[in-house]
């Protein structure tokens, strides 16, 4: 099954990409286009909460926003390189929680971005290192954002 | 024009190489030595600006000292590669906002530092991908510190 | 003289490696295995610390908790790879310090980490770039947590 049959199993479809939040670009290959580096993404146009976990937001809520952010970064994959089914591997995630000051909780948070790509992609591809961690403030108070790293093909 | 040569008519010259404040390099060659990882860097000796954005500094100190830092990581590269020439690309930039809880803005203050890459090499080699998050704290206290990666010829 | 021997000379020994905290890898090899992205890692087990420096937690425990980290780093290393004299080089350390909101000298706390790489790869080998930031809340309360990346033969 591609990865985009197996999200549409999973009740899930691929939001537009989202757009560019200042001079920079969404994605950037490198080491002869082996490697992509993804620029910090947002959930917004999948989750538009805004605020921080443990104040106005929810454990879960932060899960979905971490969710929404991998969406958008595999919509944002698809819209520059075809297909989903051109990625080798997730190497990395980094996962930026806006949280309260005595919210720990952050890699059950970023669980919500891990759980869908090893859901999606299996967990040879799909099962990136991570680091999550609480930030004190996001660009237009977005509650998370991850970068990351793809291998393609 | 070489990337020197564009620096200059923008009016900009590279300041002295900044110092290492602990025991790591300001940059440092892997992938055969075709990638550079540099270190977070700030825009001291550019800009001396120390607080934090929406407190006791402004947006424009804020996009003032992205550009700084990223004069500094300009100087280091040439410093120990001779020219600002061999750079093939900016892969990404990680760009560490210091600000008040209610501080949004990190993208704008981060385009300090990439309005400046585009000016100088251009869309191709100057567009990075990109993250900007808010931090707590960065060392003495300065408002922004920014890592980034760079591919070379 | 091994990397392992030298650990040992310093008086130091490997803890076990640590347990990741949720649905990732400690670490991922890319570009055709010569690299490894290593997760973000406490010092779990070499020392317990919690809470925040200069609050609870003096610039001393803060140092102790970096080579704490680095520690399980090469911990999971050498389970994953078999021994530490595979290590080619440290890429770059991304060190995430929890503190209060005037704590400034992350740079010191990050030295606990490569000092103890520099001690024992030596400087070719040992000598990261790094960036040191100050984070609003790392997971379960940690005072540092490192992610980095390392070069393999």
């Amino acid at each position: 099954m591609s990865a985009e049959q197996k999200l549409l199993s999973l009740g899930l479809t691929l939001p537009p990409p989202p757009i560019e939040a200042g001079n920079y670009t969404s994605m950037k290959a490198f080491s002869e286009g082996k490697l992509v580096y993804v620029s910090g993404t947002g959930a917004e146009g999948v989750c538009d909460f805004v605020g921080r976990l443990g104040e106005t937001l929810s454990l879960a809520q932060g899960y979905e926003a971490a969710r929404g952010c991998m969406l958008n970064i595999l919509s944002a994959f698809k819209a520059k390189y075809g297909s989903l089914d051109r990625i080798r591997s997730f190497v990395k995630l980094l996962v930026f929680v806006s949280g309260e000051r005595e919210f720990y909780r952050q890699p059950e948070v970023a669980n919500g971005a891990s759980d869908l790509l090893v859901a999606v992609f299996g967990e040879e591809i799909g099962h990136p290192a991570r680091s999550a961690v609480g930030v004190y403030a996001l660009p237009d108070n977005i509650p998370v954002e991850i970068e990351c790293i793809i291998e393609i093909n």
